[in-house]
């Protein structure tokens, strides 16, 4: 590489490159396809460009980013940032230059095209028996002939009017009680959770309760902040996983954590501090009223002491980091996890915001890489209480999947890797305006049309400089692999063809050595260079999908069965797939398309359900114990299955035919 | 009082008096009788001599003490002190001078002459069967085919072996799980609380496990170190109660609480400091075999960690205080504590220095007045299992009394005050040397003998000057009432009689027009001014041994009984009581001599035995059910009965006859 340039990586969006000394920081996130905010015109005024130089050497980039490598503090950023943020490593993003390589985090309050992700909450069937419930009870006043003490009062009221006996109380709750009764006249609302323990006295009568469900992902965290009276959703919020900027897929993290002493506490903070960030924004965002446009009084704010109980999902070495577990032995063989059962803990014993008695719980995991998550998708498809056979695919960054029916489940785990979700692929990138989400290549003229977030019209309908194109999201990556092989432009074996080479698109990049084909030309993008697909970009898609397809044959050879009843793709990738694509190229099984269904978050709907109703809790439990766990790698034909499924399928004239069928109804 | 002295508090010693301006404080502190630590000889170059002035108004002194009545800050000072000690309002005690009012707290690293209190632990017979217990197990090491997760092995380990099911695990248990297994080969112990939840996993076989029992009294924290695995006490260790600054009775807490905010998480702070104060000492100053004298390797040292259980006594108030439970209806009609039953936190929730996972047992609390404390001394004497009937008295800043056998039980508390522990008087004070523990007077010529801590010589065997007296403990207090009786001296009534008019150590003091009688002439003191005996005192003494006289006697009225099988006398006071005297001043119920005992800290050996054997927690809510509560103050006949009580029995031939007895008993 030249000796002017250096390599920067912006986190968490992962977009890297070289970049010539000098540049700000800001012009280097514009030369990346990363934009920071800078609202006052990067006249070093608004402070909103800050962003924080990461202090270390990060072996999977090869690169040692120092706080040194961005120039010495200017006076400008002198006078904006606080001694704390100066020593945290922040800088402004419009001051600080590069001269060095650098790994800079981005803050979500200075990213200017905010992520999307698409974790919306599905209308589900719950039925309303939370893990805490509100007791209204009206109390006996203690006079000097019964000298009760306040506690005995209120268990004896709660043993009468509810039949609830043996409660304990914590400490929270208890120092709260005597003056609660009193100024409100011995009429309380008393919350218990699990018909266990007095987590909370209030004063009014039907006060408000919340909970939390929050389904962690290797990249994304989605939050679904519930009404614990009503069920309903009151909001949902999503954010990045921070950790992100440590590996992206689940081996990576462990691999952080057994090269680093801290690492482990260090990735669980920052966890934790990005699910607080979410609760936060929900006790700020939220009014009861939401739906009305009217201003609602200041008593009508949900508050984080207003949430009562939080559930996780999560894959089993998130679950691990989140709460400090040791994550090394779901590393090596046999990947045996620290715990299997489902688990509460007290929030404040984790650090998260919520009342200070509130409980953390947590949904069981199967396996080493098959966890919670998996669970949570159980609860909510329920294929054990289905005659059916079902096939679910949760497709993130690493894949999980469970086969069966009410008699037998059997659930396996694959290394997906995050090609799928737009990372390790040259021009990938997150869901977030700018990122090439729906793509197709006309098989005569090998032209391509596309469309971005943040732009309704397609290329066509478009001038070029209107598009501002940045990279490619997980849907555009799974179109371009289907259109690329519909319209012959690389072969069975997933190289360029013939018919490729003949295209002013398809070119031998000088510098990589690496063929790769255009998809859009740097005057359609924000970046200022071609967007291209790779030789290199295409292999890690055959073998993201090819672990897929090998998992779902295995398990169903495994389970002695040929058809399938269902498949049903969950996940926020599974929300925007397109079913006829993902057969095209040999992700899902061979089938009929009409037994094939996105399902989007099914992990963060069966955590809501377990929220929501005690009993999903047993039936976790029951399940956990229930599902057997298929390690794929131990299977004999593994390797063979694998490499035979990175192969595309042969186009035949069906997958034309439905082609046309296919393009009409996407658009 | 002069224009130019000004008032000058010492705590927790209590001592007060007029001081000069411009004294310094180590000068001062001795005027008063309270010897702070100066080793360097007043250069100000040791900072032994650290003492903290106190910021506020304190109404229970009438004075306004603020670290300005100390002077400016010196170079000396300067240079010693850290600026979080300045801050906090630290100062050296050979540097600052008195300038104006001034309430100063000496901490116990700068006392000379180290409180000595007295609650040894008794033996007494305990079933060992404490709340944790460690069990040794060896887990099946995981496979590929056996892919069970740690803790479910552990479980399955601890339910075979042992019988234990449903266990729950403490998320730091848990945490260290993972890594202690594999470094231990799979051989590990296992400490569990309750027979319910895992608190501790250990790489040894049969490793240590400790706990503590404390008996938080209002002036004295007493607490015993045990071996959770023999049950054997290691080590006893007490200081004051930092909370004396406050006032030095319960009632005066109660009301810091209401007339502070923030008083009582200042209180429950300082409190918890004190008690990880002894805790740290023990972890410190403990090795295995304390007996032997040769050096223990590291390994031995007992660590805060070790400590698996913490189990508390005290009464109703400090109960209160500590968990940071309003206090304020204790202190208001009808009295009602928070509550009544036992109750465990994790010592984490608490700011108790212990094992992460360490639960803290509380005892329960039968009234607004009689605490876990005398539930502790029901667990240690038992009078709930005998046919006779016993009289306890535990004698504290607050005297509580139980009464009755295995049929009925009846308790009640009265407000004894700090009289009988040397405060409140004169020249009270804390059991330290220098404090006259033991005194006589010679009926013929008024002569008064006495002993002090710290020197085994009596008076009459000793110089003046080889003296050194500082004041009048709890058990001298009680003698010099006793004696002045005996002696003619005062009265039934309690004034000073014509005998003593004749006396040259009687005199009316011309400051204050108090009459009083010289116990120790300057000469004899290290104080430089004589020890006297005022009249105020006698009044105060005189209250306080009513107080207790009128509870006895309305319990057994209210009983229906006329005859005692026994009396007990417990509290670290009734350890030096002279039941001879006790009789003599009335301060227990006319009784043969031979039923009279004393039985130390009761309350402390009854919170071991609930430490030790889980069967006494249960016993002791039963008995919080069981025992009946009199409030003495609502007995119709309750003041009249008081107020016959502050009168001194009449002497007779045969006390004087008993006299010589005791005497001669007592040295």
């Amino acid at each position: 590489m030249e000796q002017n340039t250096a390599i920067v990586i912006f986190q968490p969006s992962g977009r890297r490159g070289h970049v010539p000394l000098g540049t700000t920081l800001v012009e280097a996130s514009r030369l990346l396809g990363v934009d920071i905010e800078a609202p006052c015109g990067e006249h070093h005024v608004c402070g909103k460009c800050k962003v924080r130089v990461e202090d270390g050497i990060f072996d999977k980039y090869a690169i040692h980013s120092s706080p040194d490598h961005a120039g010495p503090i200017e006076p400008a950023e002198e006078e904006i940032l606080s001694l704390e943020e100066k020593h945290e490593g922040h800088r402004l993003g419009c001051t600080a230059t590069v001269q060095g390589d650098l790994l800079v985090y981005v803050p979500e309050s200075s990213r200017a095209g905010k992520q999307v992700v698409s974790k919306a909450a599905r209308k589900i069937d719950i039925d309303l028996n939370p893990g805490v419930k509100q007791y209204s009870v009206k109390v006996e006043e203690p006079t000097l002939e019964d000298g009760m003490a306040d506690l005995e009062r209120v268990k004896s009221a709660l043993e009468s009017n509810y039949g609830l006996s043996s409660l304990t109380i914590d400490i929270y709750a208890l120092r709260s009680l005597p003056s609660i009764v009193r100024s409100s006249h011995w009429e309380i609302t008393v919350s218990v959770w699990m018909d266990k323990e007095i987590i909370r006295i209030s004063p009014e009568a039907g006060c408000r309760g919340y909970g939390f469900a929050f389904d962690i992902g290797t990249t994304t965290i989605a939050g679904y902040l519930c009404d614990l009276g009503t069920g309903k959703v009151v909001g949902t919020y999503s954010t990045m996983n921070p950790q992100v900027k440590y590996g992206e897929d689940v081996v990576s993290r462990i691999s952080y954590h057994m090269g680093n002493p801290g690492g482990l506490a260090r990735m669980s903070s920052e966890l934790i501090a990005a699910i607080n960030g979410l609760i936060d924004k929900a006790a700020e965002g939220n009014r009861l009223d939401e739906d009305s446009e009217v201003a609602t009084p200041e008593s009508t704010i949900i508050r984080a002491e207003d949430i009562l109980e939080i559930a996780f999902c999560s894959n089993t070495a998130m679950h691990h980091i989140l709460l400090q577990l040791d994550p090394e032995p779901l590393g090596t063989i046999p990947f045996t996890p620290s715990i299997h059962g489902s688990v509460n803990f007290k929030c404040r014993d984790l650090g998260l915001h919520a009342h200070p008695a509130a409980n953390a719980f947590f949904l069981p995991s199967i396996a080493g890489y098959v966890g919670g998550d998996t669970i949570g998708v159980m609860l909510a498809e329920t294929p054990q209480s289905s005659e059916k056979i079902q096939l679910i695919i949760d497709i993130g960054t690493n894949g999980e999947l469970v086969l069966g029916n009410k008699d037998k489940l059997l659930c396996s785990s694959c290394a997906t890797g995050p090609a799928l979700e737009g990372a390790q692929v040259e021009f990938g990138m997150r869901a977030a305006p700018g990122a090439i989400e729906r793509l197709k290549i006309d098989p005569k003229t090998t032209d391509v049309d596309y469309k971005v977030i943040g732009r309704n019209a397609w290329r066509r309908y478009s001038k070029p400089e209107e598009m501002k194109t940045k990279g490619i999201c997980g849907s555009g990556i799974l179109d371009v692999l289907g259109e690329l092989l519909l319209a012959g432009i690389v072969s069975k074996g997933g190289a360029f063809s013939q018919k490729a080479r003949a295209s002013d698109r398809f070119r031998e990049n000088p510098e990589t050595g690496l063929k790769e084909f255009v998809l859009a030309w740097a005057n359609e993008t924000s970046i200022g260079n071609d967007i291209v697909i790779t030789q290199k970009d295409i292999r890690q898609i055959q073998m993201a999908k090819a672990s897929i397809y090998t998992g779902c044959k295995l398990m169903m050879q495994h389970m002695g069965i040929t058809h399938l009843d269902s498949i049903k793709i969950a996940g926020a990738f599974g929300t925007h797939i397109d079913k006829h694509l993902a057969r095209v190229i040999g992700l899902i099984p061979d089938c009929s398309l009409e037994t094939v269904s996105s399902v989007g978050n099914a992990a963060g709907d069966g955590c809501r359900a377990a929220l929501l109703n005690r009993e999903k809790r047993k039936e976790a439990d029951q399940l956990c114990k229930k599902v057997a766990y298929l390690e794929l790698t131990l299977e004999e034909n593994f390797q063979g299955e694998l490499v035979a499924a990175t192969q595309l399928p042969h186009m035949t004239d069906r997958f034309h035919h439905l082609d046309g069928e296919r393009i009409l109804s996407r658009e």
